[in-house]
């Protein structure tokens, strides 16, 4: 197929992302043939920049522009909460929200043992090694999600028996109709039912 | 919201790309936060050249690395054939193909009074003034594809009355089920039918 080098190579560079096919990339890329190149530069520059000017939190391992982080390091936070998630983008979901006013800790994974992920390829030693009163495990309600939860509540017990460990609530999501709710997520906010 | 302006740049700039919202942005970036420097620094270049390494061809108007362009300038194919399309994205469908032998010219747009794209927005004189025998309109079949059609085959008649002027045909495309056809689809199927 005759198409110039230029355009392959962005088509290439796009269609690597996720969820992102050739037709969507050939797509992206002739829509940004008719952006002025000012607009061009920017977003060319917000991908070189994007790990330049980022660094990993020492504390939290959130990434961030500065080491410890803005949260870590905000004085009006309550440090002996601790959110444990999975990614970066799991803590932009919480503090989207605006009302949780603990610190987090990101994982960077999960145990997965069917792909070779075990509890030192992520970020665990480094939560132990953290103070706390109350840990909120944070994770997504999967398989690998679940055994992790119960391997980090093990160990945490393990190094602090009275620190307090909290999940988050499961139940219907607001918005949800009853009708369309699956059955465990039906039995789960059944059983968490609370008084009116 | 607490978030490095580094990788909140990068999110803007995806939110911009068609059909990419808010949440696939944040998605997209926190993948990129994965990737090495040296693929983020591929990916910005082939941004940054994307406009930068490429033309318009004077003759065809689709865009190319060289003036003219790679099929204007390709002595094996038959420039007495055009194809008139839309956008240069269409021409890529058809070189996909490989099959179709003539050259192209790109309207870079089509006739929508609605949205005050005249015929002098799109390019209309630079197709009348091209030399042919044949002249393929290979327009989306919409209300203003169509409208765009009948202008055309008027000014070209016009400009020489032996000119011969086709359209794509209309059909079932491969692999359709005839149950799940629409009508119109099927009118054309069955108007435009062929002796087995």
């Amino acid at each position: 197929m005759r198409i110039a080098r230029a355009i392959n190579n962005l088509i290439e560079g796009f269609e690597r992302l996720p969820g992102v096919g050739p037709k969507s990339a050939a797509r992206l890329t002739y829509y940004l043939l008719h952006v002025p190149q000012v607009e061009l530069d920017k977003f060319a520059d917000a991908v070189r920049n994007l790990k330049l000017n980022t660094k990993e939190c020492n504390i939290c391992h959130n990434i961030s522009e500065s080491d410890p982080c803005d949260i870590c390091s905000d004085s009006g936070r309550d440090r002996g909460i601790i959110c444990v998630v999975e990614q970066p983008l799991d803590v932009l979901a919480f503090e989207r929200g605006g009302r949780y006013k603990g610190v987090y800790h990101v994982l960077h994974g999960i145990i997965d043992p069917l792909h070779n992920i075990g509890p030192d390829e992520i970020k665990i030693q480094e939560l132990l090694k953290r103070d706390a009163s109350e840990i909120i495990l944070a994770l997504n309600s999967n398989m690998e999600g679940e055994s992790t939860c119960m391997y980090l509540s093990r160990k945490l017990k393990i190094v602090n028996c009275k620190l307090k460990i909290t999940r988050l609530a499961h139940g219907l999501p607001t918005g949800a109709d009853v009708q369309y709710a699956d059955e465990t997520t039906l039995t789960h906010a059944l059983n968490n039912r609370r008084e009116f």
